[in-house]
């Protein structure tokens, strides 16, 4: 079977009969150069919802339908999308190789990938104009996310420290723009790294609350990507273990606790501009208005966990688990009081407790925007479920931010020492959003741009 | 840290000062005998939702939340939930090697699974009475559904082949019970098994429009098991591929199809009691009631197919990729006409299309009930995407109802063959449902408990 013998082309004017194909009505576009979305007949008012681009690079959607999936965010603003976004219940994420082989090429993907990622978060399909509609051609979208709304996604773009120079070689020119803070992370104790889940040119996170809407825009990406960079690694997250703003429930990691009630929120302006964005002074001026993310795949060694008393879980955390409190007192969102001591004179949140060494007051008040979503893959040879957190985090610093505190917690925090194994790790420079009215076209602006200025 | 050595146990008794302790009002239970539910301070108010069972196995929550997500489905009924019930959203699946080595501990695993699978499918947390609510001991439930609700949860049972003998042995006293209908599969064109996606001596089946409760059942029932049966694989299901229920709207697979269109519905009774239920003059007499599973993960070489024009891909599949209509013309639900004519004098569906290989006028009229899943596992060492369909379909018989038109499919459809691998396989008896009324108490009601009888 190949296109040029396709004498059963069903259109209309096709059909033996006279009888009305009414299948067709809309596939009698064929051919005619219009857009995939009316080849396919999925015309906007199912797909759409208008977006309004919030200040700090969020947006709230005018959805007129009574569910919330059909919200679409704006892909363009200050910063990029997916960052503050309040976080979205699904995520897969993908880690690529770079496979261009010149500068040019490689701008090329960066242009594609942002058209590309502007009308997937419309929930639009892809391809448009004389490219698409051909019988004759290759859908220029995969198709399985047709009928679904935008359902929140975001889309959100990081390069790895092996984009800038890779075994010695600078192979974008681009060695003298890495940014000091985009260090090799280095080895933790507690690091069982398997090397599928390490490192990666660049990242791409896809958010969304419908699981098959982000996987669409993982896969479409990837395909776009073909020639000049291919996945290295990829993950699937089910559920959120943190709230980005203040308006979302607490969620529950793996280890049936509360996870991020002290995570940095989008509203939290000071907080935000403190240790959540990077400033052009930070160094590499390019990144004014970026981030970075750290990406840690983090078995939780659950039958373990799961044979420890409800005593001894709680105090390794230092909250409840019912209601997530501190153990000092209070509710969910009570500061923890460190020192408050019961009548054998100890203190009632043990030093060595998670929320202990972590808590900002012990870090010299760094916080991070945490983002991360719980993930299982399987089960290993064991019969154990090869589950945990997908741990993602954005800070300003990732030196001051998250070394030295994973350093603390991967040597004194016995819940991550005794319970944990970190098996992916990687960093990523996320550099600003396209400035809100940039044009996306062919020789328009691009995600990174900045860079290569 | 242990239990003996927590004085600092921050009940408000325990606090050194006077001020009230409010997070842990709930935790003051602690340690006095009081349900789990009661220790982690979740109300059934936040969790319950009541639930009615229908004629058919299946159920309505009568909810009152504004969402449907609280909606809980009855475990006890004629048929097994998660059949004919309205196929919800996401799926984990799992297959349990069984080493327990005694037919009466096999006995007890099951009534340990189906008085948890009854409290899971409620939306309710494992663990009551005298065992729970202890500071000193594991907590009942892992925990991280707590806030969740029921999210029309089902939880479905079935038996492998090597359940009733396995490597000549009759484990526990089952092999004459074995039915013909539990064959082992053949090896079909185009599988290419991976040993760890294959068979099973038990399956278990949770789906639920929340991944996370999904997971949640399966981590638990798989704790619960411990020392009598150990997960040998495990699959997560991020987006269905059919419908059971006439209500549903098609979804999409992963090559952005419409699946399933012309799959057995919950309300077409006489094709249901034909094709769906096995009776007691099927064989076995305990299968009464009870169905065969057939589990195929099916990888799409999305790649590939990605590449194929528009006209192939609808030519080889027999429908267009926008409706869904056939290309004989109609809409979606429209019966294709396999003898209709293009000017050309060509069948408009070509004879080696999907739909004309497996349509069930070209089977003897066999049906199946399908329920499967698009699932992605990460990526391959070429970058690909591991990702495709997790197929699932509910038979009578599957030496008539699958391995032929399998068969078929494998040599003639060349959708399947060119862009289809299968890399799992597996089929199991699905026992009957226990009576509505039945007591699951120690000495009660199990699944499968007519296999023992």
């Amino acid at each position: 079977m190949n296109d040029a013998e396709k004498p059963e082309l069903p259109d209309a004017a096709n059909a033996a009969d006279g009888d009305t194909v009414d299948a067709h009505a809309a596939d009698a576009a064929h051919g005619s150069g219009l857009s995939r979305r009316a080849v396919f007949g999925v015309t906007g008012a199912v797909v759409g919802a208008a977006a309004v681009a919030g200040a700090g690079g969020f947006a709230v959607g005018r959805s007129t339908a009574p569910t919330t999936t059909t919200t679409s965010y704006e892909f363009l603003g200050d910063h990029q999308s997916g960052i503050v976004t309040s976080q979205q219940d699904r995520m897969h994420f993908a880690a690529f190789d770079v496979t261009a082989s010149s500068r040019d090429e490689l701008i090329a993907l960066l242009r594609r990938w942002s058209q590309a990622a502007a009308t997937l978060m419309a929930g639009s399909e892809l391809g448009t104009g004389a490219a698409g509609g051909s019988y004759a051609a290759p859908p220029d979208d995969t198709g399985e996310a047709l009928d679904l709304p935008a359902a929140k996604l975001t889309i959100t773009f990081g390069f790895g420290p092996t984009l800038f120079e890779k075994d010695g070689e600078d192979r974008f020119g681009l060695a003298d723009k890495r940014p000091d803070q985009l260090i090799d992370l280095p080895k933790f104790a507690g690091d069982t790294l398997d090397p599928t889940f390490v490192g990666g040119d660049i990242c791409i996170q896809a958010c969304s609350d419908d699981p098959q809407v982000a996987v669409h825009a993982i896969r479409n990406l990837s395909r776009i990507a073909f020639g000049a960079a291919a996945i290295k690694w990829s993950q699937l997250g089910f559920g959120r273990t943190s709230s980005t703003t203040s308006d979302q429930v607490t969620p529950r990691n793996f280890m049936g606790f509360k996870d991020g009630t002290h995570n940095m929120r989008a509203e939290e302006t000071e907080l935000v501009n403190k240790w959540l964005w990077s400033e052009p002074e930070d160094g590499q001026a390019w990144m004014g208005g970026g981030s970075y993310l750290v990406a840690r795949r983090i078995r939780i060694l659950a039958e373990i966990w799961d044979r420890t008393s409800l005593g001894e879980q709680e105090a390794l955390v230092g909250r409840t688990k019912g209601s997530g409190a501190p153990l000092s007192g209070g509710g969910e969102f009570t500061d923890p009081d460190f020192k408050r001591e019961g009548r054998d004179g100890e203190p009632l949140i043990a030093p060595d407790s998670h929320i202990a060494i972590a808590h900002p007051d012990h870090n010299g008040g760094a916080v991070m925007l945490r983002r991360g979503y719980n993930f299982t893959d399987g089960a290993d040879n064991l019969g154990r479920l090869d589950a945990g957190l997908f741990f993602l985090a954005y800070v300003r610093d990732p030196r001051t931010q998250f070394v030295p505190i994973q350093e603390r917690m991967a040597r004194d925090d016995l819940m991550t020492v005794e319970y944990l194994r970190t098996t992916g790790s990687a960093l990523f420079a996320v550099p600003p959003g396209i400035p809100l009215g940039s044009d996306l076209g062919p020789e328009g602006a691009y995600i990174g741009q900045t860079l290569f200025a």
